[in-house]
Protein backbone atom coordinates (compact mmCIF):
# COMPACT_ATOMS: atom_id res chain seq x y z
CA UNK A 1 0.00 0.00 0.00
CA UNK A 2 1.36 3.67 -0.80
CA UNK A 3 -0.09 6.71 -1.20
CA UNK A 4 -0.58 8.67 -4.33
CA UNK A 5 -3.22 10.73 -3.81
CA UNK A 6 -3.67 12.80 -0.73
CA UNK A 7 -6.77 14.85 -0.16
CA UNK A 8 -6.94 17.47 2.61
CA UNK A 9 -10.51 18.70 3.62
CA UNK A 10 -10.12 21.93 5.90
CA UNK A 11 -7.24 24.49 4.88
CA UNK A 12 -6.86 26.38 7.60
CA UNK A 13 -2.96 25.76 10.02
CA UNK A 14 -3.01 22.08 10.04
CA UNK A 15 -4.88 21.41 6.60
CA UNK A 16 -2.32 24.09 4.57
CA UNK A 17 0.94 22.83 6.90
CA UNK A 18 0.12 19.20 5.57
CA UNK A 19 -0.30 20.47 2.07
CA UNK A 20 2.85 22.73 1.89
CA UNK A 21 4.78 19.86 3.99
CA UNK A 22 4.22 17.37 1.33
CA UNK A 23 4.97 19.74 -1.72
CA UNK A 24 8.13 20.16 0.26
CA UNK A 25 8.89 16.61 1.61
CA UNK A 26 6.92 14.38 -0.63
CA UNK A 27 6.17 15.71 -4.06
CA UNK A 28 5.57 12.77 -6.04
CA UNK A 29 2.12 12.27 -3.74
CA UNK A 30 -0.56 14.64 -5.92
CA UNK A 31 -2.28 16.68 -3.50
CA UNK A 32 -6.06 17.52 -3.16
CA UNK A 33 -8.46 20.30 -1.20
CA UNK A 34 -11.38 21.37 0.02
CA UNK A 35 -12.82 24.00 2.09
CA UNK A 36 -15.93 24.78 3.54
CA UNK A 37 -15.14 28.82 3.42
CA UNK A 38 -14.96 29.74 -0.39
CA UNK A 39 -12.63 32.85 0.42
CA UNK A 40 -10.81 29.84 2.24
CA UNK A 41 -10.47 27.91 -1.16
CA UNK A 42 -9.73 31.25 -2.94
CA UNK A 43 -6.35 32.00 -0.38
CA UNK A 44 -5.61 28.42 -0.30
CA UNK A 45 -5.70 28.81 -4.54
CA UNK A 46 -3.54 31.97 -4.47
CA UNK A 47 -1.41 30.50 -2.00
CA UNK A 48 -1.45 27.01 -4.04
CA UNK A 49 -1.54 25.08 -0.56
CA UNK A 50 -2.76 21.93 -2.95
CA UNK A 51 -2.02 20.98 -6.47
CA UNK A 52 -5.93 20.94 -7.09
CA UNK A 53 -8.71 23.05 -5.04
CA UNK A 54 -12.76 21.29 -5.61
CA UNK A 55 -15.54 23.42 -4.89
CA UNK A 56 -17.17 20.56 -3.06
CA UNK A 57 -15.87 17.95 -0.70
CA UNK A 58 -17.17 14.72 -2.32
CA UNK A 59 -14.68 16.43 -5.70
CA UNK A 60 -11.66 16.55 -3.78
CA UNK A 61 -12.06 12.78 -2.25
CA UNK A 62 -12.73 10.82 -5.50
CA UNK A 63 -9.18 10.06 -6.50
CA UNK A 64 -7.94 9.80 -3.08
CA UNK A 65 -6.20 7.06 -1.24
CA UNK A 66 -5.77 8.91 2.01
CA UNK A 67 -7.97 11.80 3.03
CA UNK A 68 -7.22 13.78 6.24
CA UNK A 69 -9.42 15.64 7.93
CA UNK A 70 -8.47 19.29 9.02
CA UNK A 71 -11.47 20.39 10.54
CA UNK A 72 -12.52 21.07 14.18
CA UNK A 73 -13.29 18.01 16.14
CA UNK A 74 -17.31 19.18 15.76
CA UNK A 75 -17.29 19.41 12.54
CA UNK A 76 -15.80 15.45 11.79
CA UNK A 77 -19.26 14.20 11.71
CA UNK A 78 -20.47 16.55 9.14
CA UNK A 79 -17.26 16.35 6.94
CA UNK A 80 -17.02 12.76 7.02
CA UNK A 81 -20.84 12.78 5.89
CA UNK A 82 -20.01 15.13 2.97
CA UNK A 83 -17.49 12.82 1.54
CA UNK A 84 -19.35 9.18 1.93
CA UNK A 85 -20.31 9.13 -1.18
CA UNK A 86 -17.94 9.76 -3.27
CA UNK A 87 -14.85 8.08 -0.80
CA UNK A 88 -13.11 5.79 -2.74
CA UNK A 89 -13.37 1.96 -1.04
CA UNK A 90 -9.74 1.86 -0.19
CA UNK A 91 -8.95 5.09 0.85
CA UNK A 92 -7.93 5.67 4.52
CA UNK A 93 -9.81 8.22 6.46
CA UNK A 94 -7.85 10.06 9.29
CA UNK A 95 -7.92 13.14 10.73
CA UNK A 96 -5.97 15.72 13.08
CA UNK A 97 -7.81 16.78 15.60
CA UNK A 98 -7.20 17.14 19.31
CA UNK A 99 -9.48 14.73 20.53
CA UNK A 100 -9.76 11.14 19.32
CA UNK A 101 -12.27 9.13 20.71
CA UNK A 102 -14.95 11.10 19.57
CA UNK A 103 -13.66 11.43 16.37
CA UNK A 104 -13.47 7.73 15.83
CA UNK A 105 -16.99 7.68 16.82
CA UNK A 106 -17.96 10.33 14.75
CA UNK A 107 -16.12 8.73 11.76
CA UNK A 108 -16.73 5.42 12.20
CA UNK A 109 -20.55 5.91 12.16
CA UNK A 110 -20.61 8.23 9.16
CA UNK A 111 -18.53 6.07 7.23
CA UNK A 112 -19.20 2.48 7.59
CA UNK A 113 -16.90 -0.44 6.16
CA UNK A 114 -13.93 2.18 5.25
CA UNK A 115 -10.44 2.48 7.34
CA UNK A 116 -10.43 4.58 9.70
CA UNK A 117 -7.61 5.27 11.68
CA UNK A 118 -7.56 8.92 13.55
CA UNK A 119 -4.42 10.94 13.96
CA UNK A 120 -3.27 13.56 15.99
CA UNK A 121 -0.24 15.70 15.02
CA UNK A 122 0.81 17.68 18.00
CA UNK A 123 1.99 20.32 16.57
CA UNK A 124 0.27 24.13 16.38
CA UNK A 125 1.04 27.68 16.85
CA UNK A 126 -1.66 30.26 18.10
CA UNK A 127 -2.75 31.25 14.94
CA UNK A 128 -5.02 30.30 12.50
CA UNK A 129 -6.32 30.33 8.66
CA UNK A 130 -5.09 29.43 5.19
CA UNK A 131 -1.67 31.75 5.80
CA UNK A 132 -1.39 30.44 8.96
CA UNK A 133 0.61 27.42 7.82
CA UNK A 134 4.12 26.23 6.94
CA UNK A 135 6.01 23.22 5.59
CA UNK A 136 8.03 22.53 9.05
CA UNK A 137 5.09 22.37 11.12
CA UNK A 138 5.35 18.73 12.02
CA UNK A 139 9.32 18.19 11.75
CA UNK A 140 10.72 16.40 14.85
CA UNK A 141 6.52 16.86 16.51
CA UNK A 142 5.20 13.69 17.59
CA UNK A 143 2.46 12.05 15.23
CA UNK A 144 -0.40 9.79 17.79
CA UNK A 145 -1.91 7.68 15.65
CA UNK A 146 -5.37 5.97 17.68
CA UNK A 147 -6.53 3.08 15.43
CA UNK A 148 -9.60 1.26 16.60
CA UNK A 149 -9.39 -2.12 17.59
CA UNK A 150 -8.88 -4.88 14.66
CA UNK A 151 -7.48 -1.91 11.84
CA UNK A 152 -5.76 -2.77 9.36
CA UNK A 153 -2.12 -3.13 9.90
CA UNK A 154 -1.07 -1.90 6.69
CA UNK A 155 -3.75 0.88 6.49
CA UNK A 156 -1.94 2.16 10.09
CA UNK A 157 1.33 1.44 8.59
CA UNK A 158 0.90 3.55 5.56
CA UNK A 159 -0.53 6.42 7.48
CA UNK A 160 2.53 6.57 9.65
CA UNK A 161 4.89 6.21 6.42
CA UNK A 162 3.05 9.47 5.37
CA UNK A 163 3.22 11.00 8.54
CA UNK A 164 7.31 9.92 8.85
CA UNK A 165 7.77 11.96 5.12
CA UNK A 166 6.43 14.90 6.45
CA UNK A 167 9.14 15.19 9.49
CA UNK A 168 7.01 13.47 12.26
CA UNK A 169 7.32 10.41 15.02
CA UNK A 170 5.17 8.51 15.11
CA UNK A 171 3.26 6.76 18.28
CA UNK A 172 0.35 4.79 18.10
CA UNK A 173 -2.08 4.41 21.54
CA UNK A 174 -5.78 3.75 22.34
CA UNK A 175 -8.31 7.05 21.59
CA UNK A 176 -9.28 6.94 25.49
CA UNK A 177 -5.85 7.09 26.42
CA UNK A 178 -4.34 9.69 23.73
CA UNK A 179 -7.50 11.92 25.35
CA UNK A 180 -6.13 11.72 29.05
CA UNK A 181 -2.81 12.49 27.89
CA UNK A 182 -3.67 15.46 26.15
CA UNK A 183 -6.05 16.51 28.26
CA UNK A 184 -2.90 16.96 30.69
CA UNK A 185 -0.42 18.42 28.25
CA UNK A 186 -2.91 20.32 26.00
CA UNK A 187 -6.19 21.36 27.01
CA UNK A 188 -5.73 22.05 30.58
CA UNK A 189 -2.68 24.32 29.79
CA UNK A 190 -5.05 26.22 26.86
CA UNK A 191 -8.06 25.82 29.72
CA UNK A 192 -6.09 28.00 32.08
CA UNK A 193 -4.63 30.53 29.68
CA UNK A 194 -8.25 31.10 28.46
CA UNK A 195 -9.16 31.59 32.09
CA UNK A 196 -6.65 33.99 33.23
CA UNK A 197 -6.26 36.24 30.70
CA UNK A 198 -10.03 36.41 31.09
CA UNK A 199 -9.48 37.50 34.42
CA UNK A 200 -6.78 40.01 33.56
CA UNK A 201 -9.35 41.22 31.37
CA UNK A 202 -12.43 41.92 33.51
CA UNK A 203 -10.80 43.53 36.78
CA UNK A 204 -11.72 46.93 37.87
CA UNK A 205 -9.11 47.40 39.91
CA UNK A 206 -6.45 47.21 37.37
CA UNK A 207 -6.68 48.21 33.77
CA UNK A 208 -6.43 46.87 30.29
CA UNK A 209 -3.56 49.11 30.31
CA UNK A 210 -1.31 48.11 33.02
CA UNK A 211 -2.02 44.79 31.94
CA UNK A 212 -0.58 44.93 28.95
CA UNK A 213 2.47 46.83 29.83
CA UNK A 214 3.34 44.60 32.35
CA UNK A 215 2.63 41.69 30.82
CA UNK A 216 6.14 40.79 30.26
CA UNK A 217 6.25 39.40 33.98
CA UNK A 218 4.91 36.26 33.11
CA UNK A 219 1.53 37.48 31.54
CA UNK A 220 2.07 37.97 27.88
CA UNK A 221 2.47 33.91 28.13
CA UNK A 222 -0.63 32.81 28.65
CA UNK A 223 -2.02 35.53 25.62
CA UNK A 224 -0.27 33.19 22.93
CA UNK A 225 -1.82 30.61 24.12
CA UNK A 226 -5.35 32.27 24.69
CA UNK A 227 -4.92 33.68 20.73
CA UNK A 228 -5.77 29.97 19.47
CA UNK A 229 -8.77 29.41 17.42
CA UNK A 230 -11.53 29.70 19.53
CA UNK A 231 -14.02 27.36 17.57
CA UNK A 232 -11.02 24.46 17.46
CA UNK A 233 -10.88 24.88 21.36
CA UNK A 234 -14.67 25.13 22.37
CA UNK A 235 -15.08 21.94 20.51
CA UNK A 236 -12.21 20.00 22.30
CA UNK A 237 -13.18 20.95 25.42
CA UNK A 238 -16.88 19.64 24.55
CA UNK A 239 -15.63 16.55 23.01
CA UNK A 240 -12.63 15.63 25.56
CA UNK A 241 -15.20 16.54 28.46
CA UNK A 242 -14.93 13.68 31.21
CA UNK A 243 -10.81 13.57 30.75
CA UNK A 244 -10.50 17.49 30.90
CA UNK A 245 -13.31 18.17 33.99
CA UNK A 246 -10.84 14.68 35.80
CA UNK A 247 -7.83 16.62 34.91
CA UNK A 248 -8.94 19.72 36.15
CA UNK A 249 -10.27 18.35 39.70
CA UNK A 250 -6.17 17.68 40.06
CA UNK A 251 -5.49 20.51 38.88
CA UNK A 252 -7.87 22.14 41.34
CA UNK A 253 -6.58 20.11 43.98
CA UNK A 254 -3.16 21.15 43.51
CA UNK A 255 -3.81 24.87 43.41
CA UNK A 256 -5.47 24.56 46.59
CA UNK A 257 -3.05 22.97 48.50
CA UNK A 258 -0.51 25.47 47.27
CA UNK A 259 -3.19 28.83 48.13
CA UNK A 260 -3.23 27.16 51.39
CA UNK A 261 0.65 26.76 51.79
CA UNK A 262 1.01 30.56 51.04
CA UNK A 263 -2.10 31.06 53.04
CA UNK A 264 0.04 29.66 56.24
CA UNK A 265 3.30 31.09 55.35
CA UNK A 266 4.59 27.25 54.38
CA UNK A 267 7.87 28.40 52.44
CA UNK A 268 9.14 25.57 52.33
CA UNK A 269 6.08 23.52 50.76
CA UNK A 270 6.77 26.40 47.74
CA UNK A 271 10.06 25.94 48.05
CA UNK A 272 9.82 22.07 47.29
CA UNK A 273 7.32 22.28 44.13
CA UNK A 274 9.12 25.08 42.54
CA UNK A 275 12.58 22.98 42.59
CA UNK A 276 10.92 19.79 41.23
CA UNK A 277 9.03 21.72 38.26
CA UNK A 278 12.69 22.12 36.78
CA UNK A 279 13.47 18.91 35.94
CA UNK A 280 10.49 18.56 33.12
CA UNK A 281 11.69 21.57 31.45
CA UNK A 282 15.39 19.83 31.38
CA UNK A 283 13.58 16.69 29.94
CA UNK A 284 11.52 18.52 27.68
CA UNK A 285 14.31 20.34 25.58
CA UNK A 286 16.63 17.06 25.67
CA UNK A 287 13.81 15.68 23.71
CA UNK A 288 14.13 18.61 21.31
CA UNK A 289 10.34 19.37 22.14
CA UNK A 290 11.48 22.95 22.98
CA UNK A 291 13.46 25.64 21.61
CA UNK A 292 16.81 25.69 24.34
CA UNK A 293 16.76 29.57 23.99
CA UNK A 294 16.44 31.36 26.93
CA UNK A 295 12.77 32.98 27.11
CA UNK A 296 12.06 31.04 24.28
CA UNK A 297 14.42 32.81 22.00
CA UNK A 298 12.02 35.95 21.84
CA UNK A 299 13.94 39.01 20.91
CA UNK A 300 15.15 41.19 23.14
CA UNK B 1 21.43 65.22 41.17
CA UNK B 2 23.29 62.37 39.38
CA UNK B 3 24.63 59.25 39.35
CA UNK B 4 28.53 58.45 39.00
CA UNK B 5 28.71 55.46 41.26
CA UNK B 6 26.44 52.37 41.27
CA UNK B 7 27.03 49.45 43.46
CA UNK B 8 25.02 46.41 42.73
CA UNK B 9 23.98 43.74 45.81
CA UNK B 10 23.27 40.40 44.39
CA UNK B 11 24.82 39.28 41.03
CA UNK B 12 22.77 37.11 39.37
CA UNK B 13 20.43 37.98 36.42
CA UNK B 14 19.04 41.25 37.65
CA UNK B 15 22.43 42.46 39.06
CA UNK B 16 24.41 40.90 36.20
CA UNK B 17 22.20 42.52 33.83
CA UNK B 18 21.92 45.90 34.89
CA UNK B 19 25.76 45.58 35.49
CA UNK B 20 26.23 44.84 32.03
CA UNK B 21 23.36 47.17 30.72
CA UNK B 22 25.74 49.94 32.70
CA UNK B 23 28.91 48.95 30.92
CA UNK B 24 27.07 48.84 27.40
CA UNK B 25 25.28 52.43 27.54
CA UNK B 26 26.30 54.41 30.46
CA UNK B 27 29.86 53.27 30.99
CA UNK B 28 30.90 56.53 32.26
CA UNK B 29 28.66 55.27 35.38
CA UNK B 30 31.98 53.48 37.98
CA UNK B 31 29.79 49.81 38.80
CA UNK B 32 31.08 47.78 42.09
CA UNK B 33 29.23 45.08 43.41
CA UNK B 34 28.42 42.05 46.12
CA UNK B 35 27.18 38.61 46.53
CA UNK B 36 26.93 36.72 49.36
CA UNK B 37 27.88 34.03 47.34
CA UNK B 38 32.07 33.56 46.95
CA UNK B 39 31.64 30.82 43.95
CA UNK B 40 29.23 33.75 42.63
CA UNK B 41 31.47 36.72 43.04
CA UNK B 42 34.30 34.74 41.60
CA UNK B 43 32.39 34.26 38.19
CA UNK B 44 31.22 37.57 38.48
CA UNK B 45 34.88 38.83 38.30
CA UNK B 46 35.39 36.17 35.48
CA UNK B 47 32.84 37.64 33.57
CA UNK B 48 33.31 41.69 34.22
CA UNK B 49 29.68 41.82 35.27
CA UNK B 50 31.08 45.12 37.26
CA UNK B 51 33.96 46.89 37.64
CA UNK B 52 34.99 45.92 40.82
CA UNK B 53 34.31 43.31 43.43
CA UNK B 54 34.07 43.22 47.02
CA UNK B 55 34.12 41.23 49.86
CA UNK B 56 31.85 41.99 51.98
CA UNK B 57 28.39 44.55 50.78
CA UNK B 58 29.55 47.64 52.98
CA UNK B 59 33.00 47.46 50.60
CA UNK B 60 30.92 47.64 48.15
CA UNK B 61 28.07 50.50 48.52
CA UNK B 62 31.45 52.70 50.36
CA UNK B 63 31.55 55.48 47.91
CA UNK B 64 28.03 54.82 45.62
CA UNK B 65 25.29 57.55 45.08
CA UNK B 66 23.01 54.67 44.05
CA UNK B 67 22.93 51.03 45.95
CA UNK B 68 20.61 48.48 43.35
CA UNK B 69 19.81 45.34 45.65
CA UNK B 70 18.79 42.07 43.60
CA UNK B 71 18.52 39.83 45.88
CA UNK B 72 15.65 37.84 46.69
CA UNK B 73 12.60 39.71 48.54
CA UNK B 74 12.62 37.89 51.77
CA UNK B 75 16.19 38.35 51.86
CA UNK B 76 16.02 42.61 51.66
CA UNK B 77 16.27 43.13 55.17
CA UNK B 78 19.48 41.38 55.76
CA UNK B 79 20.26 42.86 52.99
CA UNK B 80 19.86 46.54 53.96
CA UNK B 81 20.80 45.66 57.87
CA UNK B 82 24.62 44.42 55.86
CA UNK B 83 25.22 47.89 54.14
CA UNK B 84 23.69 50.17 56.62
CA UNK B 85 27.18 50.84 58.47
CA UNK B 86 28.73 51.78 55.06
CA UNK B 87 26.34 53.79 53.23
CA UNK B 88 27.18 57.46 52.37
CA UNK B 89 24.44 59.35 53.56
CA UNK B 90 23.30 60.93 50.50
CA UNK B 91 23.32 57.54 48.35
CA UNK B 92 19.59 56.45 47.01
CA UNK B 93 18.93 52.92 47.79
CA UNK B 94 16.91 50.78 45.16
CA UNK B 95 16.19 47.42 44.40
CA UNK B 96 14.69 45.23 41.51
CA UNK B 97 12.27 42.91 43.83
CA UNK B 98 8.91 41.86 42.42
CA UNK B 99 6.68 42.64 45.50
CA UNK B 100 7.29 46.31 46.27
CA UNK B 101 5.11 47.43 49.89
CA UNK B 102 7.32 44.70 51.94
CA UNK B 103 10.42 46.12 50.09
CA UNK B 104 9.24 49.46 50.73
CA UNK B 105 8.63 48.50 54.85
CA UNK B 106 11.94 46.14 55.14
CA UNK B 107 14.33 49.11 53.39
CA UNK B 108 12.58 52.36 55.32
CA UNK B 109 13.16 49.83 58.39
CA UNK B 110 16.32 49.26 58.29
CA UNK B 111 18.09 52.38 56.62
CA UNK B 112 16.23 55.41 58.55
CA UNK B 113 16.71 58.70 56.84
CA UNK B 114 17.67 57.46 54.11
CA UNK B 115 16.01 58.11 50.27
CA UNK B 116 14.68 54.51 49.58
CA UNK B 117 13.22 54.22 46.29
CA UNK B 118 11.95 50.91 45.43
CA UNK B 119 11.74 49.88 41.56
CA UNK B 120 10.79 46.92 39.83
CA UNK B 121 11.48 46.33 35.78
CA UNK B 122 9.43 44.07 34.65
CA UNK B 123 11.76 41.72 32.68
CA UNK B 124 13.35 38.37 33.35
CA UNK B 125 13.99 34.83 32.06
CA UNK B 126 13.35 31.76 33.42
CA UNK B 127 17.31 31.73 33.73
CA UNK B 128 18.93 32.70 36.66
CA UNK B 129 22.60 32.82 38.09
CA UNK B 130 25.71 35.09 37.08
CA UNK B 131 25.77 33.76 33.97
CA UNK B 132 22.39 34.78 32.84
CA UNK B 133 21.56 38.18 32.44
CA UNK B 134 22.31 40.48 29.03
CA UNK B 135 23.12 43.74 28.60
CA UNK B 136 19.46 44.26 26.29
CA UNK B 137 16.94 43.01 28.88
CA UNK B 138 15.47 46.09 30.21
CA UNK B 139 14.75 47.43 26.71
CA UNK B 140 11.33 48.48 26.05
CA UNK B 141 10.31 46.85 29.26
CA UNK B 142 8.82 48.98 32.01
CA UNK B 143 10.14 49.84 35.18
CA UNK B 144 7.66 50.72 38.28
CA UNK B 145 9.28 52.97 40.79
CA UNK B 146 7.19 52.88 43.73
CA UNK B 147 8.32 55.99 46.00
CA UNK B 148 6.80 56.42 49.13
CA UNK B 149 4.75 59.60 50.09
CA UNK B 150 7.40 62.29 51.04
CA UNK B 151 9.58 61.16 48.83
CA UNK B 152 12.81 63.90 47.56
CA UNK B 153 11.17 64.02 43.91
CA UNK B 154 14.97 65.01 42.28
CA UNK B 155 16.03 61.37 43.82
CA UNK B 156 13.23 59.97 42.31
CA UNK B 157 13.85 61.35 38.25
CA UNK B 158 17.67 60.61 39.53
CA UNK B 159 16.82 57.03 39.60
CA UNK B 160 14.08 57.36 36.63
CA UNK B 161 17.36 58.37 34.67
CA UNK B 162 18.92 55.71 35.56
CA UNK B 163 16.31 53.25 34.37
CA UNK B 164 15.91 55.34 30.49
CA UNK B 165 20.01 55.15 30.25
CA UNK B 166 19.47 51.29 30.44
CA UNK B 167 16.61 51.69 27.97
CA UNK B 168 13.72 50.84 29.97
CA UNK B 169 10.29 52.72 30.19
CA UNK B 170 9.44 54.47 33.65
CA UNK B 171 5.92 53.91 35.67
CA UNK B 172 5.46 55.76 38.80
CA UNK B 173 3.03 54.17 41.60
CA UNK B 174 2.63 53.40 44.93
CA UNK B 175 3.59 49.86 45.96
CA UNK B 176 -0.08 48.54 46.79
CA UNK B 177 -1.30 49.17 43.90
CA UNK B 178 2.08 47.77 41.86
CA UNK B 179 1.43 44.83 44.39
CA UNK B 180 -1.85 44.04 43.17
CA UNK B 181 -1.09 44.64 39.36
CA UNK B 182 2.07 42.37 39.16
CA UNK B 183 -0.28 39.49 41.15
CA UNK B 184 -2.00 39.18 38.21
CA UNK B 185 0.23 40.22 35.51
CA UNK B 186 2.95 37.92 36.76
CA UNK B 187 2.69 36.07 40.43
CA UNK B 188 -0.42 34.34 39.94
CA UNK B 189 0.59 32.67 36.10
CA UNK B 190 3.85 31.41 37.60
CA UNK B 191 1.86 30.11 40.62
CA UNK B 192 -0.33 28.27 37.61
CA UNK B 193 2.81 27.36 35.68
CA UNK B 194 4.34 25.98 38.73
CA UNK B 195 1.01 24.12 39.72
CA UNK B 196 0.19 22.60 36.22
CA UNK B 197 3.42 21.37 35.70
CA UNK B 198 3.25 19.98 39.35
CA UNK B 199 -0.05 18.20 38.52
CA UNK B 200 1.24 16.48 35.22
CA UNK B 201 4.54 15.34 37.24
CA UNK B 202 2.34 13.31 39.91
CA UNK B 203 0.07 11.68 37.67
CA UNK B 204 -0.37 7.73 37.97
CA UNK B 205 -2.03 7.44 34.40
CA UNK B 206 -0.07 9.48 32.49
CA UNK B 207 3.68 9.04 32.26
CA UNK B 208 6.56 11.98 32.22
CA UNK B 209 7.87 10.41 29.21
CA UNK B 210 4.09 11.04 27.94
CA UNK B 211 3.94 14.47 29.32
CA UNK B 212 7.70 15.38 27.76
CA UNK B 213 7.18 13.97 24.19
CA UNK B 214 3.42 16.26 23.88
CA UNK B 215 4.22 18.68 25.86
CA UNK B 216 4.19 20.93 22.66
CA UNK B 217 0.70 20.96 22.59
CA UNK B 218 0.69 24.11 25.12
CA UNK B 219 2.22 22.61 28.43
CA UNK B 220 5.80 23.37 27.40
CA UNK B 221 5.12 26.89 27.38
CA UNK B 222 4.19 26.44 31.23
CA UNK B 223 7.27 24.79 31.67
CA UNK B 224 9.83 27.59 30.66
CA UNK B 225 8.18 29.62 33.57
CA UNK B 226 7.92 27.17 35.62
CA UNK B 227 11.70 27.25 35.82
CA UNK B 228 12.37 30.07 37.02
CA UNK B 229 14.42 30.46 40.29
CA UNK B 230 12.61 28.92 43.46
CA UNK B 231 13.90 30.97 45.87
CA UNK B 232 12.83 34.55 44.48
CA UNK B 233 9.06 33.30 43.83
CA UNK B 234 8.62 31.33 46.73
CA UNK B 235 9.62 34.77 48.64
CA UNK B 236 7.64 36.79 46.08
CA UNK B 237 4.20 34.55 48.01
CA UNK B 238 5.30 34.96 50.91
CA UNK B 239 5.99 38.67 50.84
CA UNK B 240 2.67 39.38 48.54
CA UNK B 241 0.11 37.16 50.12
CA UNK B 242 -2.90 38.86 50.13
CA UNK B 243 -2.88 40.67 46.49
CA UNK B 244 -1.98 36.97 45.43
CA UNK B 245 -4.52 35.36 47.21
CA UNK B 246 -6.87 37.67 46.17
CA UNK B 247 -6.20 37.53 42.95
CA UNK B 248 -6.25 33.36 42.70
CA UNK B 249 -9.38 33.80 44.28
CA UNK B 250 -10.93 35.63 41.24
CA UNK B 251 -9.18 33.11 38.64
CA UNK B 252 -10.53 29.70 40.87
CA UNK B 253 -13.81 31.89 40.43
CA UNK B 254 -13.41 32.23 36.52
CA UNK B 255 -12.07 28.47 36.01
CA UNK B 256 -15.11 27.12 38.30
CA UNK B 257 -17.45 29.22 36.08
CA UNK B 258 -15.81 27.28 32.74
CA UNK B 259 -16.16 24.51 34.37
CA UNK B 260 -19.38 24.43 35.05
CA UNK B 261 -20.00 25.02 30.85
CA UNK B 262 -18.01 22.14 29.83
CA UNK B 263 -19.89 20.17 32.39
CA UNK B 264 -23.15 21.34 30.58
CA UNK B 265 -21.97 21.36 27.33
CA UNK B 266 -22.51 25.08 27.10
CA UNK B 267 -20.43 26.02 24.10
CA UNK B 268 -21.53 29.42 23.21
CA UNK B 269 -20.01 30.67 26.64
CA UNK B 270 -16.42 28.87 25.98
CA UNK B 271 -16.58 30.52 22.50
CA UNK B 272 -17.19 33.81 24.14
CA UNK B 273 -14.45 33.81 26.16
CA UNK B 274 -12.29 32.13 23.78
CA UNK B 275 -12.87 34.88 21.30
CA UNK B 276 -12.50 37.49 23.65
CA UNK B 277 -8.61 36.99 24.77
CA UNK B 278 -7.41 37.49 21.20
CA UNK B 279 -7.48 41.06 21.94
CA UNK B 280 -5.38 41.68 24.75
CA UNK B 281 -2.62 39.53 22.72
CA UNK B 282 -2.75 42.04 19.99
CA UNK B 283 -3.11 44.93 22.57
CA UNK B 284 0.84 43.80 24.00
CA UNK B 285 2.19 43.00 20.39
CA UNK B 286 1.31 46.60 19.15
CA UNK B 287 2.94 47.61 22.59
CA UNK B 288 5.86 46.07 21.88
CA UNK B 289 5.45 43.70 24.91
CA UNK B 290 6.11 40.64 22.90
CA UNK B 291 7.32 39.10 19.71
CA UNK B 292 5.06 39.19 17.29
CA UNK B 293 6.23 36.26 15.67
CA UNK B 294 4.20 32.82 15.98
CA UNK B 295 4.87 30.90 18.67
CA UNK B 296 7.37 33.65 19.87
CA UNK B 297 9.89 33.06 17.06
CA UNK B 298 10.58 29.30 18.48
CA UNK B 299 12.80 27.35 15.94
CA UNK B 300 10.81 24.80 13.77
Amino acid sequence: MSIDRVAIIGLGLLGGSIGRAVAQHAPAIATSGYDADPAVRAKARELGLVATISNTAADAVRDADLVVLCVPVGAMAAAARDIAEALPPQAIVSDVGSSKQSVLDDLRAALPGHAVIPAHPVAGTEQSGPEAGFASLFENRWCILTPPEGADEAAVETLSEFWRKLGARIEIMDAEHHDLVLAVTSHIPHLIAYTIVGTASDLEEVTRGEVIKYSAGGFRDFTRIAASDPTMWRDVFLNNKSAVLEMLGRFTEDLTALQRAIRSGDGDKLHDLFSRTRAIRRGIIEEGQDDERPDFGREH
